[in-house]
C-alpha cells in the first residue's frame, strides 16, 4: 500500500531528507562556508537569498549563527528578516544578541511571540526585556497570558514554581479508562497538546499517583484508573530550588514530577526535559565560578560583561598574591644570602596550590552532588590527607635531587623537599576543609573556595620553606 | 465516590505518605543520625532490624549508603542484606563500594539481577565485573539476554548504540489509529512497557516520522498515522559520541530521537532521560579535567585510584614549575643585587595565571557547547585581548603603586606593573589559543589546557619582569 501511494520520487524525497537530517558532527549552520555564504547574501541587501539560507534552519541554530556574526551585521539580518523571523528564536538566543534581537524588534512582534510560547520562555524572554518595553508587551497580551507570566514570576527565579508546565491532565481515581479516553476525545480546552503521564488527583487536588499513557492504551475501558496508576507520585515543593530538582531527576531517574503547593495541591508537572537545561547550566556555573569568572561573561556576552565578569576575581587574586608577598618580604636577608632560595620558592607554592585545586575541586563536585556530607566527612578528610601525603613524598623526593643536584647542597635539597610535602599537606587539608567551611556557611563553595585554598597554599608555602632556609641553612 | 470508598484513615494515610515523599532538600538517608541507626544495627548483627531501616529505601539511596559508609561495615551490610539488597543497587553504585559489592554478591544472584535489568544498565554492571565473574555471569543468562548485551558491547563505549533502548513500538503510514490501538491492546510481546512515542516507518523499516501517544489518543480510528505523525524524525547515527547526543538534544530540546544504522534503519530510541545522566558524566569530567584530575579519583574511589588519578598531574606541573625555577635561575645576580624582585615576581605569575585560567575555562567551555568555532575564532581572540588589556592596566596600576610604595622605588613600580600587563594579555592570548590548538589537534582541551596555559604565564611572567629589571634597574 505504501509503495502504491508513493511514487519513486517521493521516496527518494523521504529519503534524502532522512539523510540531510541525521545529527551532523559539526553544525553545518556554523560552518565557515554557510556563514560566508550568508554574509554574501547580507552585502547583497537582498532580503529573498538570506530568506532561502534560513528559512529550513531550526530556531536554536538561527540563534548561533546571530550570536556568531558581528554586531553590524547581525543587526542588518535582523533588519532583513523582519517578521520572517522565526519567533522562536527570541527564547533560544543569549548574550549580546539578545540584547541586540530584542532592541531592534517592535514590541508587536515581541507580543505574538510570546502569545506562542510555552509560559517558561515567555518568561525568560519577558525578564531580559528593559522596563519600558516589558510594560508595553505585557499590556499588549491577552488577560490569560499575562496572568499566567506574572503567576510564574512571583515564585523565586530558580525555583521550581518557574520551570513547571501548569497545563497537566488530571482524573481522580474512580474514573475508567473508558472515561478518560472519551474525554480526551472530546478535545476539552485543559488538555495539554502533548503529554506523557495523566496525573491522579484526590478531590483536593492532591497528587495521589500517575499513570504513563502507554498503559492506559494497553488496558480495557471498564478498568479504573485507580487499578493502574503508580501510587506515591514523586512530589517537588514549588519553592525547591532548581539545582535540587536536578538532582532529584538525576539520582531517581525520574522523567516527570509533580509540584505541589505549601496545602500540597497539584499546581504543575516538570518533566525531564525541562531538567536538561538545568542541569547544563548549574554545571557551566560550577566550572566558571572554581575558574573565577561569572557566568555572564562567556564568549558572546558584551565587551562591558566580560570585564565586569573577571575584573574581580582578578583583583581579589591581587590581594591574595601581594599577602604572599609579603610573607617573601619578610626574608629579604634570607634571600640575599642565598638566592636559589628565590629560585626554588615558587615551586613549592604552584605544587601546594595545584594539589589543592585538585582536592578542593573533588570536594566541590562532591558537595554538588551530595556525595560529600557531614556523615562521611572525616572519613573523606583522612584519606585526601593519607594520598596527599603518598604523592607529597613521591613528588618531593623527585624534586629534592633535582634542587641537591642544581646547587650542590644536599641540605637545601632536604628542606625543599620537606617544605614542599608540608605544603601538599596543608593543601589536602584546606582543599577539603575550606569548601565543606564555605557550605556549612550556606556560601556557594565553587565560588569562593579557590581563592581561599590557593592563598593559604603560597603563604604556608613561603613561609615553610624560607624559615625552614633561616633557621637550618645560614 | 471517592469519599464513600476511603475511610478517613486512608486518606490521612495518603496525605501523610505524600508529605514524606515530598523532595527533600537534605537526603534523609544519608543523615547522620540514619547513619547512626543504620551502624548500631550492624553492630547488633541483626538482620531484621538493619532491614527494618532499608526496607522502604530507594535503590540510589541504598547505593549511596553504602559508598558513604567505611568499607569493613559496608561489606558486613552487604552480608546481612543477602539476597534482599535491591538488584537495582548494582547499577546505582560507584566506586570502591562498587567493587566491594560486585566482589562478595554470588554470581548467581548478579545473573539474576542482569537478567531483570535493562540493556544500557545490564551492560553498565557486566563492564565492571573482572573477566572470570563476567565470563560465569554470561553463561549464566538466557541465549537473548546475553545477545542483547553482546550486540551492545560491540558498539564503541560511549556511543549512541550504547544508550538507545532496543525495544520500541514501529508501525507503517498507512496503519490507522484503529489498527495501532487494537495491536497495542493485543498484549504483543514486542511493546515496549512504558513508552510515550509510537514510531513510523517505511518497509525499509527507515523511520519516517513520530506520533506522540497523546496525539493518538485524541484521534479517530479510521484516521491514519501518516496524517497526524510528525515528519523528518530527528536521526541520530548509531556510532556518534554520547556527547554529540547530549549536545543534539540539549540543542533542540529533544524529547526522543531515532537512532538509525549506516543503512539508515531504525536500530532503536534515545530518549531524554537517557542524555541527562550523559550530561551529567560529561559536565563533570570536564570540571575535573581543568583541575588536572581524573574522573576516577573522586571520593568514593579507593585509594589507589585517589593515588593514580593526581600523581601524574602533580609531576606534569611539577616539571612545568622546574622550567619556571630555571627562567629565575638566569637571573640569580639580578636577584642578588636587588631581593624585592624576589618579592614581587611571584605576584607577576600568578596574575598570568589567574587571568589565563579565566579566559582558559570560558574557551574551553565554549568549545564544549560549541560557540566557539572557526567562524568566530578571531572575533573571539581580540575581544579576549582587549579585555585583557583593559582589566591588566588597571589591576597594574593599582599593583604598581602598592610596589612603589613599599619599596619607595618608582622604577620599580613601573617595570612591575608593565610586566604585569604584558603577562595579562599573553595570558589572554594563549588563554584561548591553546584550548583552540588543541582541539584542531584532536586533543581534548579540557584536559590538556591549563599546564600549557599556566606554564607559559609562568615562564612569561619571570623572563619580562626579571630581563626589564636586568635591563633598566641595575
Amino acid at each position: 500500500m505504501v509503495d502504491e501511494n508513493q511514487t519513486p520520487d517521493e521516496t527518494a524525497a523521504t529519503v534524502s531528507g532522512a539523510e540531510q537530517r541525521v545529527a551532523p558532527q559539526t553544525d553545518v549552520h556554523l560552518s565557515k562556508s554557510f556563514v560566508q555564504d550568508l554574509e554574501n547574501a547580507l552585502k547583497e541587501d537582498d532580503p529573498s537569498s538570506v530568506w532561502a539560507l534560513l528559512e529550513e534552519v531550526h530556531a536554536a541554530d538561527v540563534a548561533d549563527i546571530l550570536e556568531v556574526l558581528p554586531s553590524v551585521k547581525r543587526k542588518k539580518l535582523i533588519g532583513l528578516l523582519g517578521e520572517k523571523l522565526d519567533p522562536e528564536v527570541l527564547s533560544e538566543i543569549e548574550g549580546e544578541a539578545q540584547d541586540d534581537l530584542y532592541e531592534h524588534m517592535p514590541n508587536d512582534q515581541i507580543a505574538d511571540a510570546v502569545t506562542d510560547m510555552e509560559t517558561d520562555d515567555a518568561v525568560y524572554v519577558i525578564e531580559e526585556l528593559d522596563d519600558d518595553d516589558r510594560k508595553e508587551v505585557m499590556q499588549k497580551l491577552t488577560a490569560d497570558d499575562r496572568v499566567a507570566i506574572e503567576e510564574s514570576l512571583a515564585y523565586p527565579e530558580d525555583s521550581a514554581g518557574r520551570l513547571m508546565q501548569r497545563q497537566l491532565f488530571a482524573v481522580p481515581e474512580f474514573w475508567t479508562i473508558g472515561q478518560t479516553i472519551d474525554y480526551l476525545r472530546s478535545d476539552s480546552e485543559d488538555i495539554p497538546e502533548d503529554f506523557y503521564d495523566v496525573f491522579v488527583v484526590d478531590p483536593a487536588h492532591r497528587p495521589v499517583g500517575t499513570v504513563p499513557l502507554s498503559r492506559i492504551m494497553r488496558s480495557n475501558r471498564p478498568t479504573t484508573i485507580g487499578d493502574i496508576m503508580d501510587k506515591d507520585p514523586y512530589l517537588i515543593e514549588v519553592t525547591a530550588d532548581q539545582e535540587e530538582v536536578a538532582y532529584q531527576f538525576t539520582k531517581y531517574h525520574l522523567i516527570s514530577a509533580s509540584v505541589v503547593d505549601e496545602s500540597q495541591r497539584l499546581v504543575g508537572v516538570i518533566t525531564v526535559d525541562d531538567v536538561v537545561d538545568v542541569i547544563d547550566e548549574e554545571a557551566e556555573e560550577d566550572i566558571l565560578a572554581l575558574a573565577g569568572v561569572s557566568d555572564e561573561s562567556g564568549v558572546n556576552e558584551s565587551f562591558t560583561e566580560i570585564i565586569k565578569g573577571r575584573f574581580l576575581w582578578l583583583f581579589i587574586n591581587l590581594c591574595a598574591a601581594v599577602l604572599g608577598s609579603f610573607v617573601i618580604g619578610q626574608f629579604e636577608a634570607t634571600i640575599e644570602q642565598l638566592v636559589a632560595l628565590a629560585v626554588l620558592m615558587p615551586v613549592v607554592a604552584s605544587m601546594g596550590g595545584n594539589a589543592g585545586t585538585q582536592t578542593m575541586t573533588v570536594a566541590v563536585r562532591a558537595l554538588a552532588t551530595k556525595e560529600l556530607s557531614g556523615t562521611n566527612a572525616f572519613r573523606v578528610v583522612t584519606r585526601e590527607l593519607m594520598a596527599a601525603s603518598l604523592n607529597g613524598m613521591m613528588l618531593a623526593s623527585i624534586a629534592g635531587l633535582v634542587a641537591w643536584f642544581w646547587f650542590s647542597n644536599i641540605l637545601l635539597g632536604a628542606i625543599f623537599a620537606s617544605a614542599m610535602i608540608f605544603n601538599i599537606l596543608v593543601a589536602g587539608l584546606f582543599g577539603i576543609l575550606v569548601p565543606l567551611g564555605l557550605q556549612k556557611a550556606d556560601i556557594d563553595p565553587a565560588i569562593a573556595s579557590s581563592v581561599f585554598v590557593t592563598t593559604i597554599t603560597d603563604v604556608v608555602g613561603f613561609f615553610v620553606f624560607l624559615s625552614l632556609a633561616a633557621v637550618f641553612l645560614l
